[in-house]
C-alpha cells in the first residue's frame, strides 16, 4: 500500500521514463492519463497495475494480495489448496488480504471479483491453463525443497513442434535433457513420459510442476538417475476442451485412444530418433497426473512390452477397468517393475477412482505401490509425487 | 453471448463432469456455486470465465471481446496498435465490443475496467511481460504470413538455465535450432543474438514475437539461411524493473554494461560450446527491439571483432552516442557487413532517438540501412522487422 501512495506523487516522472518502452496500447492512453491519476477519481484514471505490490511475500511467510477494483461489491482470494479468503476494500479502491504463514511452495491463485475469476494484473508470474489461467505466487523455502531453483547444474527444456497426422493438428511437446547431456556423446539415458491433467497445456509440467527443476535437484543430490523427461500434449481430441463437450463419453474415449496412438507412433519414435535414449521397456517409464494418470495407466498397462514403470498421480478418467485393461493379469507382475498409484488424501478422486482401481488390481493379483499423502487435487501433491516417484525409476532392484 | 446463456442452463452437468479435473481453488467453491448462478444475482455467483466466448474471431476478421464485470462503471478494450475502444454493458453484467476487420496478426490486449488493466480471464493465450502481462488474440491469415504456423519442418526452442556470476542471479535464455539441425552432424550454423525490449522476459521473442515460427517459414521458403537464434535475458541490473528505479541513469548504465558483459563472457561461450555454431564475426549477428535495439548497437558496434551484422528495431536507450561509441568511424565500414536501423513511422522513438542516431552515423561516415515501416512501438513492427532482417544475414554480398 505504501508503495502505491508514494508512487501516486512520482507517477508523472515514472511515466516520462517508461513511455518510450511501453506498448502502443498503453502509450495511446498518455493524453487520457496525463492529468488523471488522482485518488478522488480512480475510475477514470489509468492505473498501471505494476505499481501495486502484489503478491507481497513477507519475511514470516505471510503473503499480502492486493487488487484495485474501485466498484466491485465483493472480492475473494482463491488460493490453491486453501479456503476462499474475503478481501477488504481500502483506499484508492484497493482490496487486500494477508494470509498465512504459508508453507514454502508455488501457489496458483486468482481474484474472484463479483463472481468472476481474474488473474492478478500486478503479477507477471502466470499459471498457464487452457480453461482457467491463474496467477502464481512463490513462497521461497530452503534449498532442500525439490522445486527450489538452486545453483546446481541445470538440464535443458526443449520445445518441439510437429504436425500430428493422428490428431490432424499442429502441436507441441517438451523434452527435458539432464545436466551433462551431450548429444554428441556416447552416453544414453532412460526416458520418463510425463503427462499433464485435463485443462493443462504441454507446458504445465515445466511452468507449473517445475519438473525440470525437480529433476535437476534430484540428480544433483544423487537421488534420481539422470533421465530424459518427455512432456507431450495430452489430448487426442482437443475439442474436448470446448464447453458442452465434457460429458461426451465417446469423445472422451477418442481423446484417450488417439492420444495413445499419437504418443506411441509419433512422439516416441521422434524422441528415440532425436535424443540419446536407452530404448526397451526397462528404460521407459510413463506417469501423469489426473487425466494424465488415467492415460499413463491406459498406455502403460496395455503396452508392457514398451513400459516397465507406470505411475498414476491422482488419476481419473477410466470408467470401466475390465474394458480398458482386458488382458492385464497377475502374470504381468514379472514385467511391471513399478506400478505406483498415488492420490491426495483429501482428493475427491480418492474414493470414486483410486480406491476402486486398487481393489480391482488386488482382485486381478496385480502388484502395486499405494501412496497417499495429505492434500487435495493440486500441484502441491503432484510436485511431491514426482519428487518421490522419479528416484524409484530405472533401478536394478526397485521392488 | 449465445454460448453464455445456453450454458447457464447446462452449467450444473458441466460442473459435475468438470469437478474432478479442476484445481482445488475452484472445487472449494462448489458449495458456494451450487445454487447461485442466476442472472438476477450475478455478483454472488461463481462464473467460470471459460464459459464466455472471448475473444471471438469472426469469419470476416472482425473480433468480439467479452468480459463479465457486473459492477464496473466503464470498461475499455486496449488493443495493440489501436485506439482504446469503449465496451458496452449487456445482460448478465457482460461487457462487449466488436472491432475490425483486423489485419491477420497477433494482437496484445487487455480490458481497462474502471481504470485497471486486466487480462481476459476467458482467454488462455497470454502475452507475457514482466510489467504489463496482457492477453493475446490471433487473427489467422494466409500461410504466406511470416508468423503463421504452417505444416513445414520446425526448429526446436531450447530453454537454458544458468547462474550468472556477472549479474549474481539464476537466469535463462532461449536457443532456436533450425529444422534439420543435427547436434551429432558436421554442419555448423551462423548465430543471431536476438534481444527483447524493456519489460519483456527472455520468452518474449518466441511467445510474442514468434521468432521460431518466422525462421521456420523463411527457411522453408529458402528466404533465410538456416541459423541458430539465441534469445538471452536482456537485463544486466534486473532491479531496473522495480518502481522508482526507471529514471535512475546510473542503474540504466549498469543494466547495459553488465548485460553486455554477461552476453560476451557467459552466454556466447556457452552457446559456442553447446551448439554446432560457426564462430567468427562474419557468422555472428546481433539485433534487438527497443531497449534490445540499444543493446544491440552498444554490444555490436563496440565489438566489431565479434559481430559483422547489427540490427536495431525501434531502438532507444543510448543517451550520449559519442560516449557510447567512442571509437566508431568510417573505417569500420569495411568490417560492418550490415547496420540495419529500423523504426515504425508512428513510433514516438523515431524523432528522439532514431533520427538523431542516423544523423550521428552520417556525420561519422558510417554506412547503414534505414528502414521505416508503418506502425507504432509494437510487435507488429518487430515481427515484420525480423522477417525482413533475417534474410539479409550471413550472405556473401549483402551490401
Amino acid at each position: 500500500m505504501h508503495r502505491v501512495s508514494s508512487l501516486i506523487g512520482c507517477q508523472k516522472s515514472v511515466w516520462v521514463a517508461l513511455l518510450p518502452f511501453l506498448m502502443a496500447s498503453v502509450t495511446s492512453l498518455r493524453a487520457q492519463n496525463a492529468g488523471a491519476p488522482r485518488a478522488s477519481h480512480p475510475p477514470q484514471a489509468f492505473f498501471f497495475p505494476w505499481l501495486l505490490h502484489s503478491p507481497q511475500v513477507h519475511a514470516n511467510d505471510k503473503v499480502t494480495f492486493r487488487f484495485r477494483d474501485p466498484n466491485a461489491h465483493k472480492v475473494v482470494l482463491l488460493l490453491e489448496g486453501a479456503k476462499p479468503a474475503p478481501m477488504k476494500k481500502g483506499d484508492h479502491g484497493i482490496w487486500s488480504v494477508t494470509v498465512g504463514p504459508l508453507q514454502p511452495e508455488y501457489y496458483g491463485y486468482s481474484f474472484l471479483a463479483d463472481g468472476v475469476s481474474l488473474m492478478d494484473p500486478s503479477n507477471p508470474l502466470i499459471k498457464p491453463n487452457l480453461l482457467n489461467p491463474q496467477s502464481m505466487v512463490y513462497v521461497p523455502g530452503p534449498s532442500t525443497l525439490p522445486w527450489q531453483m538452486n545453483n546446481v547444474p541445470h538440464g535443458v527444456v526443449h520445445h518441439q513442434f510437429f504436425h500430428s497426422d493422428v490428431v490432424g493438428d499442429n502441436r507441441d511437446f517438451y523434452v527435458y535433457t539432464p545436466p551433462g547431456y551431450n548429444p554428441r556423446g556416447r552416453k544414453r539415458y532412460p526416458v520418463l513420459y510425463l503427462l499433464h491433467g485435463f485443462s493443462d497445456g504441454a507446458d504445465a509440467w515445466t511452468d507449473v510442476g517445475r519438473a525440470n527443476i525437480i529433476l535437476d535437484n534430484l540428480i544433483a543430490q544423487g537421488k534420481a538417475k539422470p533421465m530424459i523427461v518427455v512432456m507431450p500434449l495430452g489430448y487426442g481430441a482437443p475439442q474436448i476442451l470446448k464447453p458442452g463437450k465434457l460429458g461426451n463419453m465417446a469423445l472422451a474415449k477418442e481423446n484417450l485412444t488417439k492420444f495413445s496412438q499419437s504418443l506411441l507412433t509419433e512422439v516416441m519414435p521422434r524422441v528415440e530418433k532425436d535424443y540419446r535414449v536407452l530404448t526397451g521397456r526397462a528404460n521407459t517409464a510413463i506417469a501423469g497426473l489426473s487425466m494424465g494418470g488415467g492415460e499413463s495407466l491406459f498406455v502403460g498397462l496395455n503396452h508392457l512390452n514398451r513400459f516397465a514403470w507406470v505411475g498414476a498421480f491422482s488419476a481419473g478418467l477410466l470408467p470401466d477397468l475390465n474394458q480398458e485393461f482386458p488382458r492385464l493379469s497377475a502374470k504381468d507382475n514379472a514385467r511391471l517393475r513399478l506400478l505406483w498409484i498415488a492420490c491426495g488424501e483429501q482428493d475427491t478422486l480418492v474414493g470414486p477412482f483410486n480406491v476402486k482401481l486398487r481393489a480391482w488390481l488386488r482382485k486381478k493379483g496385480v502388484d502395486f505401490t499405494k501412496i497417499e499423502t495429505p492434500g487435495v487435487h493440486s500441484w502441491m501433491v503432484w510436485r511431491g509425487n514426482l519428487a518421490a516417484f522419479a528416484p524409484l525409476l530405472f533401478r536394478k532392484h526397485s521392488r
